[in-house]
């Protein structure tokens, strides 16, 4: 039997993040108890019901009050807010970490707020699925997926060991690096291509007013293309919010690209575009 | 038994799309004898042996010389010339169709160059998939899916209607329009979300230089996102130069939405952004 190395979890927001962190690690007999923090009442009840964790905390203070580690599993624009309305009711030698999927912004509000003896370790898990709510969430979400912590040079030591043994034992591949290094990265990979998606959605829907038959073709690979801009309108607001800085620089750094390709599409020089053809597919295949 | 519509097909490009065509045709049995020409020995070689072809022509000229219908399958940017250049050898009765991805521009420069007697109808046959070549031909390509024809107001009724029955004999669902609507839909959903990723590639990969992480990270959304930006170069650029009228209204419309939503991410507007990706969800959703 493997010895549990927590005695109580407390996971604030039971979604599919929250919910799936605790299953994994309850599977993994990693920690005896999970108390469950939700502004919804339903999603927790449910949440208790499906045994995803093992008490519904009454309210924040009540919930956080005998954790060992706190996860912090809400909207990335609301973990500053709710780990600032924790802090009175954490107990000393606690750990507070998130899995927000912005880290720069997070870790420089919530860093300050932590009392003294209690720990703040910066996280985002690289998984997720399209469903949300404690009814999605299951053991094996993290299993083989990287997760990123953020430590900064003040992060306590034993703190941020104890958090990666937590997603090691939830199955993930823990990489740590700088929030700033973090933000750029995904601003690139993720936040950028989701604003290109949801711009690509305006233009397109905005051509089709008087015709019709644009709505009709835009089955084929016009939908598959912009799948991403189906995600949660608040997640993307919280994201583009916090994320501002870096975001910006990719949005401007795409806007050079972009234009760029108008112009040459306007002059109808076909050698360049086909060499800026053929280097995106380099680059992307290269990815692939 | 079918009875054939046709004695003699002759297919020039005996590819993906050419080839498939001719293999659709003869399972249909609605032809007796195809004749493939290409510029590639090889690949008509392989053709004839594959029995997507029943003769390979040795030139052009000797393989419309005999043609009932000769069915345009080279690179959007090269119909009009290989239309030209078989112009004098097209046997009176003769028509002439193509599958290039642009049609206003084929049709407008194809038509006038039929000789008296033959005539030209101008088509797109919605379908491909990732690979190219006579090997890559297979009759059931076209089962099920759209197949546009662009007649104009001189189009020969008999000849349009003897295209739309071969391609309804290979299974698409034909359906006519103008070739002005028809680039305009096109240049909506298909060219410009081609010309966003092609940009986004280079974006992110420029923004991955010293920083080689951002690779290492591209292999979750962002691949499967710019999976498009791995189509064939040389036919993009045919399309971009084709199309460029419908595609640059559609550009500077990407991009009026594209620098609206820079703007409220500069600004912080977080609203304005929710709302913007609520509609985007929506109208996205819609489609799907």
């Amino acid at each position: 039997m493997t010895k549990p190395i927590i005695q109580t979890l407390t996971v604030v927001g039971v979604g599919l993040i929250g919910g799936s962190f605790s299953c994994a690690l309850k599977a993994a007999g990693v920690v005896e108890r999970v108390v469950g923090v939700d502004l919804d009442a339903d999603n927790l009840a449910l949440a208790l019901r499906l045994g995803v964790v093992d008490e519904a905390a009454p309210s924040l203070a009540d919930g956080v009050g005998g954790a060992q580690v706190v996860f912090i599993a809400v909207p990335v624009g609301s973990v500053a807010a709710v780990v600032a309305q924790a802090a009175p009711f954490l107990p000393p030698g606690c750990i507070v970490t998130d899995g927000g999927s912005v880290k720069g912004e997070v870790v420089r509000l919530c860093d300050p707020l932590m009392p003294e003896g209690v720990h703040f370790v910066g996280g985002h898990p690289i998984a997720g699925t399209e469903h949300s709510g404690a009814a999605a969430a299951f053991a094996e979400l993290y299993r083989g997926r990287r997760c990123i912590l953020t430590p900064t040079a003040t992060t306590d030591a034993a703190a941020l060991e104890l958090v990666r043994c937590l997603w090691q034992a939830a199955g993930s591949r823990v990489e740590c690096m700088e929030a700033a290094c973090h933000d750029r990265i995904f601003a690139a990979v993720s936040h950028l291509p989701h604003m290109v998606a949801y711009a690509l959605v305006h233009a397109v829907a905005g051509s089709a007013e008087g015709e019709e038959n644009i709505l009709a073709f835009s089955a084929g690979g016009f939908r598959d293309f912009t799948r991403i801009a189906s995600s949660d309108p608040t997640m993307w607001r919280d994201i583009a919010l916090m994320n501002r800085g870096a975001l910006l620089e990719m949005l401007d750094r795409y806007c050079t690209e972009f234009t760029a390709l108008r112009k040459r599409v306007a002059s109808g020089d076909g050698p360049w575009l086909e060499e800026f053809f053929h280097t995106s597919k380099r680059l992307r295949d290269g990815i692939a």
